[in-house]
């Protein structure tokens, strides 16, 4: 999906008017008559409001929001679409109108609650309920030039962050204390909030690819691992880095190495009309060649956006395998290995599949290997 | 359920083993074989580890913790049961040995997709799902000791806010300055987030009860409502005061003080025993003889813990009404009045349900309106 431009409709209204209408005509290729959207990352993407209830049917002809009493002023005022306030029996009436049949659902969001909800509100008026998990997650996954502004300012704050982060190291801080000064200063900075608690892990805490911060200080020849994000206008940036605190140890320092050969491996087969697969297998080619394979424990990287986690997931297994990539796509590529007991690597960047390739959205590392020295020289 | 005290066990790991034990005794009490606990929550709950992702199955006699490869190692040190790593056919395996045929499952969580995938996977050993949406919610709805003494730092932490953002009000600061600046006071104090993005809405924008800040500046003469949270060691807080800005509408002024008697007479009704209807009934009352119900939009409250929206939601109406109070609930009291385009009133307190009445975690205001002066005399 790509922004129309349009110099009489405020540039929002037309993103927002263009993302319907790529709903709509999916709806069409699909042979769907309507959607159903009540979860509220989607109700922003279409609507640009933030309502935590709430839900928007579209069907190939026309869109209608459905809200409480909370919400009825601000999204009669402002929603670009008709409004009703959710009664008994709203729902029904529109879609009937409509002449509904079959509606999709985001079946990996609405839960087993909701869908019986549904059901029973659909069966009177003949609603067949189609689950599709992927249906909504593929509309978001390409970004339109609004979006990706907004991406870019959310990875330059994010590596504000991470250099401030690598200036405020020193012997005795613990890492809850670095997670908490770098959220500090992000929110100072203007990030509505963190994309999710920063992983800040010291020596051997670096193994746990999804540690979180906890009292431990920061020694002389630690291991700093650092994977952060912020929300910046609602989009989510993530990142990771590896400092080497002082000392480098030999075995990391060819670890690292090795991680980010992998990283750059992946990279290199990052453009249009490429499945997410190959990226996977070029790092894991590295990482097999330098035995280091069963140490990779997670998938190589997700797309990002409004969430952190977005479809499609880098792998080269499961569902997602053979999805590929389209510009304007944000992914993060991320490859890293895990040694129990000991320590782990992970480098990981964001990129925007370009036209031709790729663009980074974070600044290249100036060494393999930063060792850092304390700023009191301690 | 109550803490059981333990000079031997450690404080936490006597919680964790006694909200185990309730679980068992509700599965035993309601014919059930073992549940199955997926949300992040539940899992700190019962385990005290933040797992993103993993499964806990608790049957009348064991524990069982199913985490991926990412959280194996923690998990293997820290929970306090047996933990295994989530591969195909282990859970099937476990379900086998421990003989479980009904299985019961949070039906508002678990997802219409998760729900198809463990019907797949339990179908072949016969295992019966039961959806029940308030099963693990009513767990929790008992605070223990620990819990009550989390939720009153937190309350402190959302209170120090207040008296922060009183502290700041000027003409011309906007409501998202407001809001930006609170939350780096509350970070820097020691909360590990908000509760939820705090509503701070100037003059006719306090109308919507879930208003979000703009870059609204403000003026002599504002209603400022103030409806803020943090989270303290996993705690949620949530409070409301309206502010008056120099100036005070009389008609507001009016509205203000039956809001506040309308708070008065619930909180007066909250006992153990008592139906949470009656708080609500109590409030209604007053706003009736006013002749200004139907301007009361929300429910009254809502259960408060790891989660800033808990069961019960304090209402007259739907499924909670006849849920009695227990000592150990912890709940918000919070009447609101609003007149769309004009503005609104909302007065709330959080208070613990104690074996007499109750304990509110907020100081009164002094005065039923608060006029507040400039700091610099603007």
């Amino acid at each position: 999906m790509k922004s129309k431009k349009n110099s009489i409709v405020p540039k929002n209204k037309s993103s927002l008017r263009s993302r319907l209408q790529c709903l709509k005509e999916k709806l069409s290729a699909e042979s769907l008559d309507a959607c159903l959207i009540d979860s509220p990352l989607d109700l922003l993407y279409y609507t640009d409001l933030k309502l935590s209830a709430g839900y928007l049917i579209v069907s190939r002809q026309s869109a209608s929001l459905f809200v409480d009493g909370r919400y009825i002023q601000m999204a009669k005022e402002k929603a670009p679409m008709q409004t009703f306030l959710e009664a008994p029996g709203s729902l029904e009436r529109f879609l009937k109108e409509e002449n509904v049949k079959k509606m999709v659902f985001d079946s990996s969001r609405v839960s087993y609650d909701q869908f019986i909800r549904l059901k029973k509100r659909g069966k009177p008026i003949g609603i067949q309920l189609v689950p599709d998990a992927l249906f909504f997650q593929a509309l978001r996954a390409v970004k339109d030039v609004e979006e990706i502004e907004k991406m870019r300012r959310s990875a330059q704050l994010a590596y504000k962050g991470f250099v401030f982060i690598r200036g405020i190291l020193k012997v005795g801080i613990t890492e809850q204390e670095v997670a908490r000064k770098f959220e500090v200063f992000c929110l100072s900075q203007g990030a509505e909030k963190l994309s999710f608690e920063p992983i800040i892990a010291f020596g051997a805490n670096s193994a746990m690819p999804h540690y979180r911060p906890q009292q431990v200080p920061l020694k002389s020849g630690d291991i700093v691992l650092i994977d952060i994000g912020v929300v910046v206008d609602q989009y989510h940036s993530d990142m990771t880095r590896v400092l080497f605190f002082q000392k480098q140890d030999v075995f990391f320092k060819h670890i690292y190495e090795v991680v980010l050969r992998a990283q750059k491996a992946a990279l290199a087969k990052c453009s249009p009309g490429v499945a997410v697969e190959q990226l996977d297998f070029a790092a894991r080619k590295i990482m097999h060649t330098a035995k280091l394979e069963p140490h990779f424990l997670h998938s190589l990287g997700h797309g990002i956006g409004l969430e952190t986690h977005e479809y499609p997931r880098l792998k080269s297994q499961g569902k997602d395998a053979r999805v590929h990539l389209e510009p304007g796509m944000v992914v993060t590529v991320e490859p890293g290995l895990y040694f129990q007991g000991r320590g782990g690597i992970r480098y990981e960047d964001t990129v925007i599949v370009t036209e031709s390739g790729y663009e980074n959205l974070y600044p290249e590392m100036d060494n393999a290997v930063l060792i850092v020295k304390s700023p009191r020289g301690q």
